[in-house]
């Protein structure tokens, strides 16, 4: 993929410590050479040389003399990574609807700050260059906007999703996406596709409240299994799970979770989707932020390891471009016909004037260079919220560090109560999503969700400190000894 | 609602043809005078005379002398409309859906003609002042054009839909309008709603396939109703059901019906709906031909009649503005806390670019002059492709005389399968829709629906002439006597 622009050495660190989360490079591997490295990013040896020695600092390198780097035996986990015990639940309801629409509901009242919905910040979408594609479709194919476009979307859009996978082992056939309204059509589609009401559907343990909710509406069960806070889906949990249960699908957000950052490593990718094969249970890829890597390269998806075409790989231009324009698309095989009869009945064919427009945006290097900028913005965003939090919240909370997305896992301090602190913030207008809407189980009470989707700001820097003084207020009441 | 063009006197004669078939005019009642009627149409009282001669020939009035005309006590039905046995069927299973996608399939290969998909032409579209309209939008609202819409809809959007009712005895409240992906996600929603799989949905017989093809995706079983040619949904029918079934809920397309074009009178509308009131089964209203009359003006929905809030109302702007667009909506009351729930895990919000171009569309009196060039091409297209149909099909055939829509509903002479005429047509790359698509208990076999959406032309004179050869060939070969 197309990358412009000039690495700095915190680029280079960022890059390679994101090769050793994602498996690409193994404990005990040696990394890239200086040179070789250096070439590949266009960047001297010297900065080459200074991201090195930042990360044996950091206890991800270890150097050689004589030799080179390598990548630490066990390369240490981050201290301050949220934590939660590995329970396995049973398979159960979700009962999370009313107190999701009641949080995103007061997240929308202007006004508030919002920290709770997981929206890219308007100024860093590429309006002007979007227009300018309108602008073209508009001039030159008006009347082909105005109609129906195909049930299985604009054959130029679906092509020029297939392509952005040109450079995997195993690139996507244009004939395999189906085009949505949105990602949250995809997802839907896929759940109604492989099961019905009274099925079990794994998921995370902590998952995306909104598949959450899907299961819930569609009357289905959630059966949550264990995930590693830095690792995502376990593939031993998740074969414990499935030798037990008879499991309808598996949904995973295996890259950059929603909302706890993981990424599930490559080995563990490709255990998780043999697994399933034998197991004959569909695996539904949530895939929506897997364009927002802060490192070198996209992890590779759970879909680039499926033999069988059980894997249903769902995404979307919604955290990326455009999230008004609704286009989403799924990347299936074996379950296509049934997913296009059902989109069919659902919103019939996705509508044709955004699907033209996202194609014309994406037929040349602009996304990619959209996407190198806004990379850029969530970094950062991410750095400084994170710095705010670790600052202004009680000591002893807990934050994740995401190689990508733009939102932030917080654990506060054992005993102390999310909920609680989502009413006393949204009272003064600041709104977060707790941890409870992340699990029908009752767990990670004293956990919640921030989003660094906007640039960080005066605004966003006082809602901050606020919380963490809400935080601190709460604690001290709880613990009015300390 | 505005209308600045001229009336003929074939216009008057139709809106008095209109009146009396939807029952604004009962047999025996009083037809507005000639002086009232000219006045409020702005032509002169000849032509009032001349129109209300002309129904005279036709036994619609009748003169009385001093007095003036009467709606005559029977008004004789066309001979030539469609005729079926009134037999009730059990609820049942649909198996339509892969004889569904193979004719609608079919339809859209290039180069074939399409008799099938009831499609407005791209020619009869306001492609410039839809263009104006997106134009506007990107300039003012660029950024939000690009951010999400709130999930029940963009507030403009839903107050100009809400007006268009404005002269009704109980105008919509915008509030009780969600705006959705197009009508299908709207009768979708509606379905899913308020029935789960196994619940019995009572529809028209013949009934608008997809709503079929919902049902049997959706796994409930359909029953369907006796209708009448003219009258459509009868409450006598629907009344004898109700009390014998547990029914989920009711489909029915009051006004214009897919395939039939009936429109079911105003007191029996109302019948229909208090009987449902008392009942407890909600009706899901599809509306999405109701502003294509060719009479005076558009036929009350069953909303209209609605005191507990039982009446879903789903439409859209596919037939009427841009089908690429994807723009309908629910007028609900009771439904629509679930009804908002199903939209956020289905698709999420409508796209908000498409709702602004609509609203900024609807703002002024484009739509109500767009509609009126609309409805006089539907009218001529209906009329010389009815004439058409006359002309070629065999002896025996009978048809409708719908008073809005742009679909002709056929009916073959007995025996004759009209499955087998699809074929024959398709070989011929001419595609029309067989009345099996309508049904789900084998019956409409010898019957087809037209689509008279596109501007008469040669090609469809040409097609329209082959499918009465062949049809006329299919006989031949039934009866070699004849």
């Amino acid at each position: 993929m197309a990358n412009n622009r000039q690495f700095l050495y915190e680029d280079v660190a960022q890059s390679v410590t994101c090769m050793i989360n994602d498996g690409t490079l193994s404990p005990g591997d040696k990394a890239p050479s200086l040179r070789m490295l250096g070439k590949q990013l266009n960047v001297s040896v010297a900065t080459i040389m200074q991201a090195y020695e930042e990360l044996e600092k950091n206890g991800l390198l270890k150097a050689r003399p004589q030799s080179g780097f390598y990548v630490q035996a066990s390369a240490p986990l981050p201290d301050s990574a949220p934590r939660w015990r590995s329970t396995q639940a049973a398979a159960r309801k979700v009962q999370i609807g009313a107190h999701m629409n009641e949080v995103l509901a007061s997240a929308r009242v202007p006004g508030v700050l919002n920290l709770a919905i997981a929206n890219p910040a308007t100024e860093l979408l590429p309006v002007k260059a979007l227009n300018r594609s309108l602008k073209r479709v508009c001039s030159a194919r008006a009347t082909e906007a105005l109609s129906y476009a195909p049930i299985e979307g604009m054959p130029e859009l679906r092509s020029s999703i297939a392509r952005r996978s040109i450079h995997l082992e195993h690139p996507v056939n244009p004939d395999s996406v189906l085009i949505t309204t949105g990602a949250t059509e995809a997802l839907s589609l896929c759940l109604r596709a492989v099961a019905k009401a009274g099925d079990i559907i794994a998921v995370e343990s902590p998952a995306y409240f909104g598949v959450l909710q899907m299961i819930e509406s569609l009357g289905m069960l959630a059966l949550e299994i264990d995930t590693d806070p830095v690792d995502g889906l376990r593939p031993d949990a998740l074969e414990t799970v499935v030798e037990r249960e008879q499991i309808a699908a598996v949904v995973s957000v295996g890259t950059f979770n929603n909302p706890t950052g993981s990424v599930v490593p490559r080995a563990a990718r490709e255990q998780i989707v043999t697994l399933l094969a034998e197991h004959n249970i569909p695996l539904i890829e949530d895939d929506i932020y897997g364009e927002l890597y802060l490192g070198q390269q996209k992890p590779l998806p759970y879909k680039a390891f499926d033999k069988t075409g059980q894997v249903m790989t769902c995404s979307g231009f919604s955290k990326t471009i455009a999230p008004g324009y609704r286009v989403g698309w799924i990347v299936a095989d074996r379950y296509l016909p049934e997913l296009k009869d059902l989109k069919l009945i659902s919103s019939s064919s996705t509508p044709t004037l955004t699907q033209m427009t996202m194609a014309d945006f994406l037929a040349d290097g602009r996304y990619d260079r959209h996407l190198t900028r806004l990379r850029r913005a969530c970094r950062e965003q991410l750095q400084v919220t994170r710095r705010a939090v670790q600052t202004h919240f009680p000591v002893g909370t807990r934050i994740s560090e995401p190689t990508g997305g733009y939102v932030l896992w917080i654990q506060l301090p054992r005993g102390m109560d999310a909920n609680q602190l989502y009413r006393d913030a949204i009272a003064e207008n600041i709104s977060i999503t707790p941890g409870a809407l992340f699990s029908s189980t009752g767990k990670f009470r004293n956990f919640l969700r921030l989003c660094a989707g906007q640039p960080f700001s005066d605004e966003i820097a006082r809602g901050i400190q606020r919380l963490g003084q809400l935080a601190e207020r709460q604690r001290t009441l709880k613990n009015p000894i300390q």
